[in-house]
C-alpha cells in the first residue's frame, strides 16, 4: 500500500509499504482522512523531535522510519483476536495515546500526561497511508451523520475541547481566544458547545480573522485594538473569565495576561519552541493563574462527535482536503508558508 | 509623637509628628512592634513605588510624605465613636488593608485583590510611630500568648499562609518552598501548620539554609543539588504536590516547574520586578499550573494567630529588633545588604 513515511527532517518518501499484521486486540482500518498537524510539520521541519530516533519506544518498541499521521478516521476492514463491539465496516474516529497505565500519571487517571505517551503516527505508523493498525480501545464510532472528514478532525477539536473545559468557563462569561489556526477555531467551536456566547478571538492574521469571523466569531486585531481595554469595558472592569493561549508567543500571553479577571485561568495549549518572557507579576496581582492543558481524554472524544453529530462544527474556509502524492507541495510546505490552514490528506486518492 | 517619614527614594526622616485625631469607627494603637517589609525596601531605594505621589489614594486620600509601617501590632489607647466590642488595652495585631468595597473583585469576596487596593504605612500614616489611628475593622485580638512582637509577624506570616492554602496541600504531601526569606520560612511554618511534614526549602545562600535548618526545615542547595531530580526520586516519579515561589527569580521558577506533579501548582507569591523569561512547555506537559497570591484575608489572619496561640511559629534566629533612630542603618541597610533578615522596630525605644 501507499504510505508517507518520515525518514528524518525534510525527508518524506511517499512509497509502498507491506501492510501491517493485525494482532490480538487490534484492528485495521481503512483511512478515511488524515490531517496534517503542526507536529508533523515540526518533525519535517525540525525533528525528528517527538519521533523515537536511535531508541525504540518503550511503549510501541517503534523508531523512524514510520509512517507519518495521528489525526485520522477509518473504515473497519479487518478485526483481530479478542476484539469485541466492533464490527467489520464500521466507521471510527481514532483517538491515537499509547498509554503506560502504570506511571503516577496514569494511576491518577491523568492518562493524557502518561509520562511515556506516544502517538499512532509519531510513535507508530500511523494514519498517511491507505491503511493502518490500531490497538481497538483506540476507537470511536462514528454517527451516521458525521463523515469521514469530520471524524479526522476530531482529534485536533478534542485537544482544544479539553483546553477549554480546564478554563472552568460558564454560559454567560466572556472567553478570550488567542490564535485562529486549528486549535484557536476549535476552542471557539468548543466554548460555544458549552454555552458560552461572548467569545472574542484575538488574531493579528487579516487571513485568519476573515476565515473565523466567516464562522461567525467577534474577532480583535491585537495589532491595532487595545486588546485588555475593550475587555474591561465589555466586563464592567471585571475582565476576562477565561483566556486560551493557541498562539505560543510573547506578545499573546502577555496581552492575554493584562486581559485576564481575578481569580480566572489564562489555559495554555500551544508548544512553546521557547521559554518565553511573562510578565508573572500579572498573576500575583490578580491571583490569576496559566493552566497548561495537553492533548485530551476518551471522555473528551465523545464530547466532540456528539457536538458533530449535533451539527456545531463548519469546516468552510479552513479545510482542504489532498492526494497522498500532493502532501509535500500542497501539504507540508503550504501549511508552513501559511497558504492552507488545515489540510486533510485523502488516501484514496494516492 | 516620633515617626519614620518617608518623604522619596533615599529620603527617611526620623522626626516628631502630630498624632492623628481618632475618628468615628477608628481607634488609636500605642505601637508595640513593626517589621520592615521588602516593598518598605522598595519604596526606599527605588521608590515612590506603592505609595502616592502627586495623586491622592482614592480610598484614604493621602499621598507622600507619608509615616512607613504596615505590619505592626499594638495596644488599643483610644476609641473612637461608634467602636463596639474593641477595650482599652486591647493588644491587637493590625490587617492593614484598606478596600473599596464595590469594584468587580471586592463584590466577589476577593477584597485582597481589590482594584484601588491601600495599606496603611502606605497609603496612610503607618506604624512606625510611636502610635498609629487605624479603622477599628483592621483590627485582629492577640491571645494572652502572644507576644506583640509575635502580633507584628502575623502580616507577613498570612501573606505566606494565604499562598500556602493556594497550593490545596494535604498532610502527605511534598511541598518545595524557593527562598527562605522571611516569607519563605512563613510558608515553612504554614505548610507544617497544615500537616504537611515533607517541606523542603530550596535556597542557594548558606548563610539563609542555616536560619531555616536550625528552625527543623529540610533544606536544598541549588547550586550544588539536581532539585528535580531529588524531588523525582523522592515521589516515585510524581514530582512535588506543590511548589511555592518565594524568591522571584528565573532559576527558581524554572526549577520549580521542573520539579512539579502533573496537574499540581506553583504558587507565586513574589513581587516579581521585571517580567522572567518562563518555561511554560513544562505547564502544558504535566497540565500543571502558575497560580498567584496576593495578601490574604481576615480568615488567614485568624489561622495565623491560632497557629501562633499554639505555639507554631519560632523567631530564633531571624528576627531582630531595633530602636527607630537606628531604622536607616540597622533596618533598611542592613536588610538591603543581606545582613539581617527580618527587622521589627520598637518605637519604646525611640
Amino acid at each position: 500500500m501507499r504510505a508517507v513515511v518520515y525518514r528524518g527532517p525534510g525527508d518524506l518518501d511517499i512509497t509502498d509499504v507491506p501492510e501491517g499484521e493485525v494482532g490480538p486486540g487490534e484492528v485495521r482500518l481503512r483511512v478515511g482522512f488524515n490531517g496534517i498537524c503542526g507536529s508533523d510539520l515540526h518533525e519535517y521541519y525540525a525533528g525528528p523531535i517527538f519521533i523515537p530516533n536511535g531508541e525504540k519506544h518503550p511503549l510501541t518498541g517503534r523508531e523512524l522510519p514510520l509512517t507519518l499521521g495521528h489525526e485520522f478516521s477509518g473504515t473497519v476492514v479487518e478485526i483481530g483476536a479478542g476484539v469485541e463491539g466492533v464490527t467489520e465496516g464500521d466507521r471510527v474516529a481514532v483517538m491515537p495515546l499509547y498509554t503506560c497505565g502504570t506511571c503516577s500519571r496514569c494511576s491518577e487517571g491523568r492518562y493524557n500526561v502518561c509520562a511515556q505517551i506516544g502517538f499512532h503516527g509519531l510513535m507508530a505508523d500511523g494514519g498517511m497511508a491507505e491503511t493502518t493498525v490500531v490497538p481497538a480501545h483506540m476507537l470511536h464510532p462514528l454517527p451516521e451523520n458525521v463523515s469521514l472528514e469530520m471524524g479526522a478532525l476530531v482529534e485536533p477539536m478534542a485537544v482544544a475541547y479539553h483546553a477549554a473545559e480546564l478554563g472552568g468557563v460558564n454560559p454567560g462569561d466572556t472567553a478570550l481566544v488567542f490564535g485562529a489556526g486549528p486549535i484557536g477555531i476549535g476552542l471557539w467551536f468548543a466554548l460555544r458547545g458549552m454555552g458560552v456566547e461572548d467569545v472574542r478571538v484575538v488574531e493579528p492574521s487579516a487571513t485568519r480573522r476573515g476565515a473565523i469571523e466567516r464562522l461567525g466569531a467577534h474577532t480583535l486585531d491585537p495589532s491595532a485594538q487595545d486588546v485588555p481595554a475593550i475587555v474591561a469595558e465589555a466586563t464592567n472592569g471585571r475582565g476576562a473569565d477565561a483566556c486560551y493561549d493557541a498562539a505560543g508567543v510573547a506578545p499573546a500571553v502577555a496581552t492575554a495576561l493584562d486581559s485576564l479577571g481575578a481569580g480566572r485561568p489564562m489555559v495554555s495549549v500551544a508548544i512553546y519552541e521557547t521559554p518565553l518572557v511573562t510578565p508573572l507579576l500579572n498573576l500575583v496581582l490578580g491571583e490569576s493563574r496559566i493552566q497548561g492543558s495537553l492533548c485530551y481524554t476518551h471522555a473528551d472524544y465523545r464530547a466532540v462527535i456528539e457536538l458533530m453529530a449535533n451539527g456545531h462544527y463548519d469546516t468552510t474556509g479552513w479545510m482542504e482536503k489532498i492526494a497522498m502524492r500532493d502532501v509535500v507541495e500542497e501539504g507540508f510546505e503550504a501549511l508552513h508558508a501559511g497558504r492552507k490552514m488545515k489540510v486533510l490528506v485523502d488516501p484514496s486518492l494516492a
